[in-house]
């Protein structure tokens, strides 16, 4: 077995209670999203699939950024040890990227690879993908379908009126700004476009006149 | 308070408990789907209000219709109670609409107004509407966001595998076909256009292509 389906295995193991909206076909979109990119963006691309394979092997033992685990921090730990067992040269720039894929102050991507994986993570929570994954979310978590007049400043996290359409408003329409990489920002702009279309036909199917 | 504002607080209580994907929300899409597909079909505007309103009140006591609760007919017992209280005079034409709008064979739509509310409960399973239920749907029963390779057929209800885009293939392309009304049937298409390029854009997304 080559190296990446070698680790490819031993990564999915990590998954096996994770949720719908976290799982391990989320890693595998953002896999392939990261070759996608990486051929354009002319990156090494052994270093960025092991990253894709193994950036959320840490999400299992996430509590928080602040003070609890970071799932981006514990990740990294994990792979390292993984990569040091099957003598992997180049590990480093594969924790760099892993690392730093939340993309938080004391975690900045630097390398190319690290910026293509930031994308495609990013990439995965927009378009078509992110309609479903928000909704699954809401799904998850109990909450409503849609409200539009919500006042969303006042929407608790993880309450009935956390709904998709609260995900998209606060969150998901900034992605495209995000973007690092050149391939990135072109199909996150497709991908906010579609996004963008579906809520506004959302707010008029609701009003029953389409 | 007028009569259809009575009913409407009066039906808001059946739902204190209800999930997303059924909630009194979808009984109020439905509400303005009904009155907007109404003034097309020259409808009577009262008995539609008041079916529409009271369709699902007997969801939460559903069970099947094979053997068990039907929560159209269970509803139909409860409205007639309901009507009866209030004095409203037309309560069969209310009730026939909500005994009637899920087609089955010993319980056929045969008024306009009847025909109007299967269209507009079956519309809301469709369009950008229903691509969020479906989602939300599989959330909640801890289903995967998405496996178009899934072999449906051997696809168990309920599964992890019982995905947005199985309800999609299974059920939610064919209701465009299942219209009684001129009105629902245009609506339906335009929604069923919607829904079809939501699956095939997903699909290439999942690939890391766009």
């Amino acid at each position: 077995m080559d190296l990446i389906e070698d680790i490819k295995q031993k990564a999915k193991n990590f998954f096996l209670n994770s949720k719908g909206s976290h799982d391990w076909e989320h890693t595998m979109r953002v896999y392939n999203l990261c070759i996608h990119i990486g051929k354009k963006e002319n990156a090494g691309m052994e270093v960025l699939k092991l990253a894709a394979i193994l950036h959320d092997i840490g999400r299992a033992q996430q509590d928080d950024c602040n003070g609890g685990i970071c799932h981006a921090e514990k990740g990294a730990e994990i792979a390292k040890e993984l990569l040091t067992k099957v003598g992997y040269k180049k590990s480093e720039k594969v924790i760099h990227c892993i690392k730093t894929h939340r993309f938080r102050k004391n975690n900045i991507p630097v390398s190319i690879e690290a910026k293509i994986l930031f994308d495609a993570d990013k990439l995965d929570s927009i378009g078509a993908v992110g309609i479903g994954r928000a909704f699954l979310f809401a799904g998850e978590i109990g909450a409503k379908l849609h409200n539009k007049y919500a006042d969303i400043n006042k929407t608790e996290e993880y309450s009935k009126d956390d709904t998709a359409y609260r995900e998209y408003i606060v969150k998901l329409r900034k992605i495209k700004d995000r973007m690092l990489t050149k391939e990135g920002k072109r199909l996150a702009k497709e991908r906010h476009k579609f996004m963008d279309d579906f809520f506004e036909r959302l707010n008029k199917e609701v009003d029953g006149d389409i």
